[in-house]
């Protein structure tokens, strides 16, 4: 069991710090002192990632767990199309988790913090009975560029980046025992494992400032949608035939997922959902810095979320994505 | 058993919004948006509260928990002479933490915010067995002003604000049981209860610009100190009988408490420990804002850590206060 200055001492090596961009106090001492660039406007947000609520000892490897930690909370930041900078680590570890284990979550969120852009400027230990990782991400952007979710209008086309229920599929597949499981390559798991905040995508839809509402899918496009059109004070109407669908292997096909199903409800995929005015689809690229952006569906004057089926019929699309207390 | 959404909204009921100061996105998007006044530093803590480490659900009343998580968290930047402004609010929770018992943490908590000139900017809510508050305080300073750990140097007088050891002698009275605890009056658990951050007096030195190291008592004095020394490369020597102890009333007296231990080891005081050159002594005004300022002890180019007792012995001071991964 590692004492807590061991635990700090082994996070400092391990994590790319600030040192000298911006930082002028970080690790040590009671709170970081960081200094703002002119003209930009700080975002800021906070990310509990805890054992047994979003990952498990047993299932997740613990370079999946530090990567996965700072990816989600990072993705609330490219939401917003903000550039990541510094993160605040707070740590609460049961003594089995200070050692072998904890070096992997290192390794792991030291490669996300790398690829993100983020350096460590603080953060706080202590004991607990259960792991929980919880994360401060701060991130800057120019003022006024932010793209908030409560923009949309009647008329505007509803995008999203990537392939939606990858994420969900993989935790179906990794949550199922048995001899069939072997068959399911890694690539299955991977971005349940390792998802992709679209930093580049958000950055880009600010600066071009023709996104008028955005939002990531960590609850799934069911429940992220309604949370966008609430926020927005507008309904939506989603094509379910134009929605970027998970396609199955034939071994996965067999175990009767639904493809629709998991793009619509699955949560943990960190796809941006954005909308843009009519007209402005034209100037959008097939894929922004290699992400595939596709359009799904228009924002409508009435207050309800429609799907409307491959034979044209309407039906309610009720927010079934991840809600934390549903019973 | 509330929904996350209805957390959220009776979360942004009570607590103090900062809407148009500063916060340009507040609650309700994928993080917050807020605006660094020109000339200012930003100091960023973040703090874990967590069921079963720092409070039981027994034996704390909801308000002093709501209380004591923000005003722990608070402290940290009282230490670096810091202005309060915003704080980020990471929730989890049980089922049965939701309701009744969540709106008297809120009124603790909206209580210590006005107090301390914090306004809500952003969270999150997750669901967990055990209930957990982490905070990140946002607070700023005047560029250098900050009062760091790593200053203190040789000749420096050691200074401490407050008495220490009364919150330490609250949770040992309140987690006694048997019919003489009935008889201690309530406002021996106060400070164990409502700790109050010393943020006048840490923007008084940080204005003075001639504290040299500064550190909040949240682990106890002889750990405390001992973090301020390994910051500064340095030593010190404290005087015993110039400790302000707590002062046992008769009945807690038979107890055998130990008032010297107590204010040596005993953690969760919040009080400033902190360093000014020799001779400043004269210009430090035996209260600041209504809080005693006592000298202690002197920094010392050894790097060892004595105790000068009533006698005018020399013993070395172990650092035995709060330690979460003490077996």
């Amino acid at each position: 069991m590692a004492s807590e200055k061991q635990l700090i001492e082994r996070t400092g090596r391990k994590l790319p710090l600030g040192r000298g961009s911006g930082v002028r106090v970080g690790m040590g001492d009671d709170a970081a002192v960081l200094r703002p660039k002119k003209g930009v406007e700080w975002v800021l947000t906070t990310d509990a990632f805890l054992e047994n609520v979003h990952f498990l000892l047993r299932v997740h490897p613990p370079e999946a767990v530090g990567y996965k930690a700072l990816a989600r909370a990072t993705s609330d930041l490219a939401a917003m199309g903000a550039r990541p900078l510094y993160f605040l680590l707070n740590l609460a570890l049961p003594p089995r988790c200070t050692g072998k284990w904890y070096d992997g979550v290192l390794e792991g969120m030291a490669r996300a913090a790398r690829s993100f852009g983020l350096t460590l400027a603080g953060g706080d230990t202590t004991r607990s009975t259960l792991a929980a990782i919880n994360l401060t991400i701060i991130g800057e952007i120019e003022r006024g560029h932010a793209v908030l979710r409560s923009g949309a209008r009647p008329g505007d086309l509803i995008c999203v980046s990537g392939t939606l229920g990858e994420a969900e599929l993989g935790l179906q597949l990794l949550l199922r025992r048995g001899p069939r499981t072997k068959k399911w390559k890694r690539e299955l798991l991977q971005k349940h494992f390792y998802p992709e905040p679209r930093l580049d995508l958000g950055q880009w839809l600010a600066k071009k400032g023709r996104a008028t509402a955005m939002i990531d899918t960590s609850d799934g496009l069911s429940t992220d949608l309604r949370h966008l059109c609430e926020a927005s004070g507008v309904g939506a109407k989603i094509w379910a035939a134009e929605v970027p669908k998970v396609v199955l292997a034939d071994d996965v096909d067999k175990l009767r997922f639904d493809p629709l199903q998991l793009a619509l409800d699955g949560g943990d995929d960190y796809e941006l959902l954005f909308t843009v005015p009519k007209g402005f689809e034209r100037h959008l690229p097939r894929a922004i810095h290699g992400v595939p952006v596709t359009v799904i569906g228009e924002i409508t004057r009435e207050r309800r979320i429609l799907l409307v089926d491959d034979a044209g019929r309407t039906r309610n699309l009720p927010a079934q994505g991840w809600e934390p207390f549903r019973k």
